[in-house]
């Protein structure tokens, strides 16, 4: 194996979604595509010229393949990913329109991923050489055994000196599927954590507080200064502020928070003939990571995650296989007319 | 048979449509829908969990089975469409864009439908147990058998006192082809009717006045006035008022007016990304019959209708196959991000 | 051969583009459609009802056969349509959406075209009773063969009393490619022209003038003057304007200059929901012919022209196969709800 | 609800296949079929004309709804398919040729069918009215509850006078799972029977004999014999006989065995050009039961089944869509050039 | 108007195929390909290299635009093909394979072509310059007008020295929808050819006889012995012999007979991987046309017409668009690994 | 860079097929399928559980990164494989079937590849740690730089103790296109390999021999003892022998001769129900390479090879990605009933 910059650590999802804007099963066709909130992290990573291995556990039928294989295309290490009795996580995935929101139906129950013993994972042996840990909240979120894996890497991590990058990633119906106790847990891993993605309203679940402010740049502020106040590892809190016009029109802004007292704002894009929304915040936190990898400044940084969020909303599928050159043209010029 | 509580008698159709933004026959493709004016409605109430049964006449061969097949997939009772010799009606759709018009060729002309004796019908038969009939004007206008046909409905669900709800849809282009006196026809029909999905320009072809107010709304009142007088039976009278600003994106609102001089608008809704604007007028009748079933308020009967036929420009084809629930989202908070 | 009264000269291209807004090779497919800068306005002119033969030469095997047949499925004569040894040349094409641009990347070099000697065609045969004669800036840029042919054709026209419309279409990389005099060469096809479509641009390149004047307009007009002043054949010259808001929505104006100083300026269209942009400058400019060779008046030969560019952008491929009716419904109310 | 003359029971799957021969995802698509081997039959009576209702519980989301819509597509009475939490059963299928066989991924463990509790099922409502069930092996052996559904269900209609068709369909795999008494289970099934579809195979795992005659049909007809002995009800029994020389050709032959010693087979078939194979057995079942339904003699009735079962082969997915007629064509003069 | 050699005059047809080996609409997409019996021989023959042109009438809508279009890419001129008022004659295709046939579902009736008046058509203009007129048996049965428009065309023909090749191709259920005298007319037809495409079935139909020799080519001795005694001025009759084992293998031979007693018989083919049947006829009478336009000996020209018809039978759609070293390779080597 | 075991050397290639069975560009759409005569090699043995890199160059545009991570996908290590300036090598494939043979249409004329020069390749690094290289005939007929770096790539494997397995894969008219001497270059490359995939027309054309016995094993056995006369490092010849019936069924067989006298052949496979015959050489090379690097004895290896071969005939596109579990299973009891 070799020693991978970036590792990532989640379940690797496929999606299976009705093609265009049709209804699920309004025809009999269904187009496939690979995810996950980490991989997906991890592939516009490996994108930008990263060297990153995935961590993970899929099936082992041809479904676990042919996610694995997908990832390989991209440039992720697979090597640590492990095959395994049991079923693959799968998504139903219907695009909306208009007045009509897209709509995920999750079927991922019991899957591979989900049923790993935490014991299985040699954290020392799968985080060597690395300098960076991306975890999400999906991933405690599983089940007993996943939320334990993901506190034993987030410690091996920390313990190895590796930086940690958490995407909150709340997801409360997973939670309550097997009564996890989520504060805990996710305090635990905030406290692993270099940085975390995450908006007062994660704040809000991990440490308690309630968020008034009127205005959304406010309570982002007051929940980041809780969150260094609470977590002493915690150099960074980065969030995108969303507002949905339409199923096909967001606006979308972003911040970037240092311990320091560094704050960022991007400004706001709007986001007009949507393809796909979905893994638009893991591709804005690949930018961020990208930034902070590389050593450019905050605004810089911040600017990069975000025109990489805005890229991904054009691209169909979970992962954004842009490069940095894609992404800087944007914060360039950004010319509209086709590029020959 | 069942007693269904909602009869709908008229064409089948089947639509055979340019994928994508296509022109037709661009590449050798067509996507196929079921359609026809009073199915989409029949097809949207059973979608809104009524007891709905179709009357209708089908091709005697693979494509009236197709169409038949597909009513019931969508929960409408087929066991009064009857199989007998001859064609299916046919439209093939260009779908627009921007400055390009969707456009519509009809090939209907003599099929089974319009050829079918009037007298071949059993009303009393067919509408056992009934509570309401749904007819359009598209029907009588195909030939003089199938105006016949849809007179005897009318008269037939008066005598036994079920309500009768009738979507003008003036097609002169139709009436023109055999010669039929549509003034006298339609008015027959109106005046059986307990709501007409009507705007002034219907009432004008059939009351013969002129509407020269300067305010779109201040015609429909006037036309209203001119309704109620004229058929002591109707109790309702509801329209949509569009503005199509280009092939994706309309302004629509609605009004519903009551013999009792109530008067309900709904507020202009932004119509972008128009996916399939087929069928939009349908579905809106179909959500205002659902309020009237189901005896909601004349608001939220008009919201309800106004958001039907909002999401129904969302959604290939021309069917409207979502719940009471979708609908009950949009007029709630109406949140346009991905729905897990 | 039939004596057409439009002979067009150029090389056919074949376009093998991604699906939908996939990026090219997510998934396994390409669609094809066929273009060429001067067969684009071919086809609309045939299907403006004019007589058009296309003069090209094409690879000796299916792919040639096929650009052909589709050429002459738009109505253009394909009789002086050579095969030869060679390939076709080649572009793929990633259609972009929201903030990622649309991508082509040619595969051209050494076409059967490019490769075609100069002395190969028999121009005084070729344009045998034509009255007019449609060039392209792409055509001398493909090689010293290629441009030899390009101005002969051009000379042979003037000698003829044949009108060359001369489309600028300037592509620097294309000349590095040979290292050819782009200056000198197009020099003397401009001072061919009858027509010009060209902007301060292509003028600049020519002439060797600046235009820095802070509105776009003044510029066209100061590059007209300047135009006008050096080709004393030239008549016309006609552009568009335009801005890219983002992938799918631009604006664009028109302008067309006369030498006798008439200025003519058609108003702004707002194009949003672009399906297809490639071809929106050839639709324009085949519209324009299509007023000056029906001689209709300024005004309405550009808005006619402007009109054809917009239809274009709804319509996927290169071609613009739209009628003068299609056009003109678009000039008059312009309403876009469904025709039936 | 309406009184059907023939009851199924069973899980409704949905199959995930990879198009044409491709391998699974070896492009991003898939195509997607209902299926489950009770309602295959089911689909199958009553495209020959029966009054068919279904018994099953699918999942409360946009895929169970889409099965349940197939059902009722194809006739079949879904009022009795309850909805309740949980998961669709998929199986993914890469569909084989010439040396490489088809291969089925089941993903169907705990589904909302398996799931459901057997006392969920109020059997003399159910059956009410019936004249036939018709029952798997596959049911009993998705886990205990099912086992007990399916006893239930079986001895139900034994008390009710209601005749019991079971097809054997031993699938070793499903039991291990769980450890159910496969013997047993299948035991009491086949004790109630009127029909089984069954050979030598499953009576040899329910009865413990071997057969060790070499002649395939000598086993079957021992197997018979003691099948009758073993099981007073048991009218008959019936099997196809089946070798595989290719995935694309396969020969097939039938036996029909009575307790009163009447023995009827079927001359071999030859399947070439085979398309779909999924679901043969289930269409053969079903012709025989159309010629029990309909008390036709042993020798037409077997040759149904059979004729049924080859018309399968030609057909995608996993329902055999075809009427009578359809049948009694292939059985008569067997043309195969276009009918016109 | 250029002069062609080969007129042909018949119905222009849009065959609408339900994908792969579906049933009809068992998916909601159909394939869209042009055809009709003359309009097959007449691409045919324009890829042999011939000058061909059509007489026809089609639907004044895109899809008459499209099959006009369609037969000129394939080479065939359509300055003579007529738009007018009407509909478009369809049918819609259910490829069958294995056991299942292919079924053709005919929508033809009143079509614009078999509305179009018998005096509409200038047939001294429409045939000038040509030596060949290719007409069949399908045109007279599609009502009174057609008839007529078709006996014009054969004794316009003959008045002007043009050779009439006819297809006999006898369609009794059109013949029966207007009652025309098939036999008189069919016999009026025969009598101005000078190839009849007719086995004996055909010349019993005109002439009255049976023929009840075992064998079947005695009885295509005997039908052409008649034939020639009968019609003076007929010099050919060709057919094929077709066994059809199963959907996708049949064995298919031909003879060609001669006025002057010669009598060439193809040796049989196996027809295996039939991917589209239809129009193997017409590709085989083309390819017998081919051989008596340029002269070719009859045992060439009846195996040029037999090879063509074979590789008819592995191309989609109606059309076989094979050039003549195609053809050529078939009957030489005919080797069948790939060629690079 | 890891130490791959096996190393492959050669161009990549983008086949562009018609879909189905369709004619080239009959609809406009091409399906994509990536390639290379030791690209395939190489991915087989991938599958096989081998750890294999390519070397290569492919163009710096997204068309080469699309390859490149193809091969990546199925577990190449693409780390050697390097971006240049430059085309992609293309083809374009026209399926057939029946009476018409596939057809290539190449155009890889001056690709990246091609034009890369020998020295830009630093063999000792590229080959560092392998245990094997492969070659095949392609390469050198592609060019003289191709040529002389394909020599320098088994000159160098020679000098390091790499073992060089070569497919002779004879190209006439690559070498024309160039004049290359054919036959001294590859008899330079059949002098290093260790075993050399090939006929008796390989040995002709490179030792000049002509083997006339009438039966093709002795004139493979007569062949196999001139080259093991003539290339002392040469361990093994293996080929297939193939016979085509028709475009959908062969028979192959297979040989494997040793210099040590052992002469194993391997009984004819009927191959019918061909999906896809490109590849089926290389698939077999790469299944013999598996038993060579394994240490199978000499008849396992070969029918393990042509178990392979078989195999890739049911598979789409140039790859056979089937695993060592799928061809013994096909080597066992090779049973073609469905797998569940």
């Amino acid at each position: 194996m070799n020693s991978p910059r970036v590792v990532c650590f989640g379940e690797l999802l496929l999606r299976l979604g009705a093609p265009g804007h049709q209804l699920l099963l309004q025809s009999p066709f269904l187009e496939v595509h690979c995810g996950g909130a980490e991989a997906n992290v991890g592939v516009s990573l490996a994108h930008f010229g990263h060297d990153v291995a995935m961590v993970s556990v899929v099936a082992d039928n041809p479904l676990g393949a042919a996610v694995t294989g997908e990832l390989r295309r991209h440039g992720v290490d697979t090597g640590r990913v492990r095959r395994a009795e049991g079923r693959m996580g799968l998504y139903f995935l219907t695009t909306g329109a208009g007045h009509r929101p897209s709509e995920v139906v999750y079927d991922r129950a019991d899957s591979a991923f989900a049923s790993a013993r935490a014991d299985s994972y040699d954290w020392p042996a799968l985080l060597q050489g690395a300098q960076w840990l991306h975890l999400s909240g999906v991933s405690p979120a599983l089940g007993p055994e996943a939320a334990q894996a993901t506190l034993d890497a987030a410690r091996a991590a920390c313990a190895l000196g590796i930086k940690v990058s958490f995407d909150g990633n709340f997801r409360p119906k997973l939670w309550e599927r097997w009564g996890g106790d989520a504060k805990a847990i996710l305090r635990d891993l905030f406290d692993c954590a270099h940085i975390v993605f995450a908006d007062y309203r994660d704040i809000g679940v991990v440490l308690g507080g309630e968020f008034a402010q009127a205005d959304a740049q406010a309570r982002v502020d007051a929940a980041a200064a809780m969150a260094f106040a609470a977590f002493p590892r915690l150099q960074y809190m980065a969030c995108t502020q969303r507002t949905a016009h339409s199923v096909g029109h967001h606006s979308i802004g972003a911040m970037l928070l240092g311990r320091d007292g560094t704050r960022t704002v991007a400004p706001v894009e709007e986001l007009t003939d949507i393809i796909d929304r979905i893994g638009g915040g893991d591709a804005f936190a690949a930018g961020v990571l990208h930034g902070l990898i590389e050593g450019l400044d905050a605004d810089t940084t911040l600017r990069f995650g975000l025109a990489a969020g805005c890229l991904k909303h054009s691209i169909p599928g979970d992962f954004n296989p842009v490069g940095v050159a894609d992404v800087m043209a944007l914060m360039g010029e950004g010319k509209f007319d086709v590029r020959r």
